[in-house]
């Protein structure tokens, strides 16, 4: 049986054990180390009487500092076996080892002490008052001082753990590509920074802000929002963060503050922190310092990419205004065979590849006279010659480039009057010789036409156009897309409602 | 004096200082000790005797293992004065201490280990033979398992202090907006990362290469490259970590590779690298990781920038085209305003954005009809009026975005044929009321059109080109912008020579 027995100082006690068949020796040993202090902690002592009994002890308390360690117990070298047990087994280095035999005869020390592991040895005879306190003021401050060093060992292990999650987090951050992914990245990437508990991650309360000049949008939140999330106590503070550029914890709300080169200022909020230690603060800090760097290149990235987009649009725009076709059409197209193209299965790349060029496909109606381009009437043989070479003119406006958008709008402006079964121009290409992207410009194309008022003819309802839809599948158009069209014919309708003419 | 005796053992021996003012001792101790082992170590002797010799050795060697130390010698208490020095003033709390006093009365045992940080008190009386080895035995396994645990400290805190210089290193990576930039930083950083010293930069044969098909391309390098950098034998290697996808270090050159989602491989190649340990290669792994992801951004934004420079040219080229002004007027138009903004002072980005903008300046002509735009001799009074609407058209068609290239063309299209003392159209703008993008546009649009033929007009000589723009600066064009053309002529020059039409 063993017990704890604590006189009860203020600083937590040193842990010895003692290790000893003779009760005796743990009652004499107890009353002379009574008054012990080492750095003001007293003792407090753990009893074992048999070898048994302390690897038990010792298996289920790692913080024992000292065992007094007796040889002969249950067997004649029971207590050397613990000590053998400690190093080897429980591969416990740091409690230091005394050991006190009443048989010097039975384990001479010169051998024991260089077989086996432990960090004195003493006859009971010579263990005086004296000698008793000395060994074991050494022995706890030998193991304070290892224990000193291995806790920093520790500090240091779980800072670079702390980076390198840092460093993953990161990683994930600077792999997004748009401001929606990145947001809602950064806060799972925070919670898994922090290591917070499922229980903790709900009744986290954060969100990434960016303030323009009076006004945050919060761009992602992770955990139960009771109430509103920007209370006028916490604006005050965001308001705080911004102005003096500076991060801060009070209470249970952490307050993160970048800059960005864009001159947005960001802010990473995270409420329902109430303990958060000194190296999370340091490793958010660290963090944050890349995302604002990610931040930034989001937000050119986006930047970039949005005013392409717009830039094609326009160029459509202008294509369609020398036809007097006005509105929306190649907006509403390029959103259509995005539709397609996704409920067709396209990876999202290919799918935005056709997005971007759709708009492109009559870009070569530029070079078309106005005397046939606008002519009121129906065109003659020789004016429909020179219609029909509006195609081969988009190719060679837009050949020969690397760009996958170009190359993409090449393709489009070039087969766009191909027919499924062959019957179209220029080059009378038939079923899959026809590029992909072009068939589903063509079915986009048709079903936008037929939609809406031209200056030739008035906009058809919604049963004529599908049917005559389904009537030219497989002749001038691809009937697998067809079929998708009118399965998506929803969402398709939600397009030209956003995109009226 | 002290003086270093060693027995000479395979592996380096336990550093063992003995501080006593009778040379007796000193022979004894060593006498005694001369088989002992740790393992497998032997010892080696550092004598002292006096405290003031002691606080020398120490002070001048940091790896002592263990002092024996005497109390009483040039003063009472000499020896308990190194034990403080030691522990206080120099710091060493690794060392392991241990008292050997022939007047116990002088310093007793109980009062010493409390009020001095020593690990062992013996009476020299009581140091026979065995205690003297079991005692060095158990002081020198005490000092070997705090050194373990020290030396795992700092191990980890330099593991910790690299993690620290590759988060510093991958945030100057990822600011990167340009191939190569980013590449001659990427190189920067890995010899920063390295901790390579002035002398070794030298020598680093470093460059990295993106691999395309089948051939190589150096993207930035330093340090002397004597021969070619990229050997037959180098190339093998190269092509090796490429086919197999393996990092390896082999000889002096070390070869890291990294695949990107675009599908292009990445190599880093660090020539003379001939110590490299183990830790710097885990740093440039978790370095490299990231530099992938950095690498694929860089690529995306360029070719997302590319795209869109690409687009507005050809935009530009489909506007010229319906003038039948087929040949690369936009883009020398593009290089001269970027020349000119640049030599203005203009930051880089403004300067980005007049260059992506001003291929677009007549944009509006797309809405002139052929009548008009095609008529072979010169417009009556209501063609003019026709012509002079396509300033206004550009700008509606333009108008209204929030892009800055957007912006920056719409202001372009509108004001570009304003002149400096407001005889210009649609407007009538004077002077500074013309936006700067403009008055640049006008000076490169006419150096343009008078450098080249054109269906109305044969090319000038230069001569008369720079006559003709001095004449008209101050009236039709911004004099502050002629003279910089002027002085920078040569480098017109060169662009008209690399965009002939």
């Amino acid at each position: 049986m063993s017990f704890l027995s604590t006189s009860s100082p203020k600083l937590a006690p040193w842990k010895v054990l003692l290790v000893d068949d003779e009760p005796d020796i743990h009652d004499i040993t107890k009353l002379t180390l009574s008054r012990f202090r080492l750095d003001g902690r007293a003792l407090s002592f753990v009893h074992a009487y048999s070898g048994a009994e302390a690897k038990q002890v010792l298996a289920r308390e790692s913080d024992i500092a000292l065992v007094f360690l007796d040889v002969v117990m249950e067997s004649e070298d029971a207590g050397l076996e613990v000590a053998r047990w400690m190093r080897q087994d429980l591969d416990n280095q740091f409690t230091r080892i005394v050991l006190r035999t009443g048989q010097p005869g039975q384990a001479p020390e010169e051998r024991v002490i260089v077989n086996y592991d432990i960090n004195d040895y003493k006859e009971k005879t010579e263990l005086d008052r004296t000698k008793l306190f000395t060994t074991t003021f050494a022995a706890l401050r030998a193991y304070r001082d290892i224990m000193k060093v291995e806790e920093a060992r520790q500090q240091q292990m779980h800072y670079r753990e702390g980076l390198e999650r840092v460093i993953a987090a990161s990683a994930h951050i600077f792999q997004q590509r748009n401001l929606q992914d990145f947001a809602n990245g950064l806060l799972q990437q925070v919670v898994a920074l922090l290591r917070l508990e499922q229980s903790m991650l709900l009744r986290l309360r954060a969100a990434t802000a960016i303030s323009g000049e009076n006004n945050y949008e919060i761009l992602a939140q992770i955990g139960d929002i009771d109430g509103p999330l920007l209370s006028p106590e916490l604006l005050t503070r965001l308001d705080n963060s911004k102005v003096n550029k500076i991060t801060h914890l009070e209470g249970d709300t952490y307050i993160g503050y970048f800059p960005n080169n864009s001159g947005k200022h960001s802010l990473l909020i995270l409420k329902g922190v109430e303990e958060i230690c000194e190296l999370d603060i340091k490793l958010l800090e660290v963090f944050c310092s890349g995302v604002a760097i990610a931040f930034d290149n989001i937000l050119l990235t986006q930047e970039i990419t949005d005013t392409q987009a717009e830039l094609i649009l326009r160029l459509g725009d202008v294509v369609e205004s020398r036809s007097n076709e006005a509105g929306n059409h190649v907006r509403r197209m390029a959103e259509v065979c995005h539709l397609l193209a996704s409920a067709s299965g396209m990876s999202e790349e290919e799918t935005a590849v056709l997005q971007h060029a759709a708009p492109m496909h009559d870009i070569g109606k530029i070079a078309t006279p106005d005397a046939v381009l606008l002519k009121p009437g129906k065109l003659n043989a020789e004016e429909w010659e020179i219609m029909k070479q509006h195609p081969t003119v988009g190719l060679s406006i837009l050949n020969g480039s690397q760009r996958p958008i170009l190359k993409a709008a090449a393709v489009i402006a070039h087969q766009h009057h191909e027919k499924y079964d062959g019957s179209g121009y220029p080059q009378g290409l038939k079923g899959d010789a026809i590029h992909l992207y072009a068939r589903i410009v063509a079915v986009a194309d048709v079903f936008d036409a037929l939609m809406h008022k031209r200056c030739y003819k008035e906009a058809w309802p919604l049963e004529q156009v599908v049917e005559h839809l389904r009537s030219v599948a497989g002749q001038h158009l691809d009937p697998y897309y067809v079929d998708l069209l009118v399965q998506n014919i929803d969402k398709a309708l939600a397009i030209n409602q956003r995109f009226p003419d």
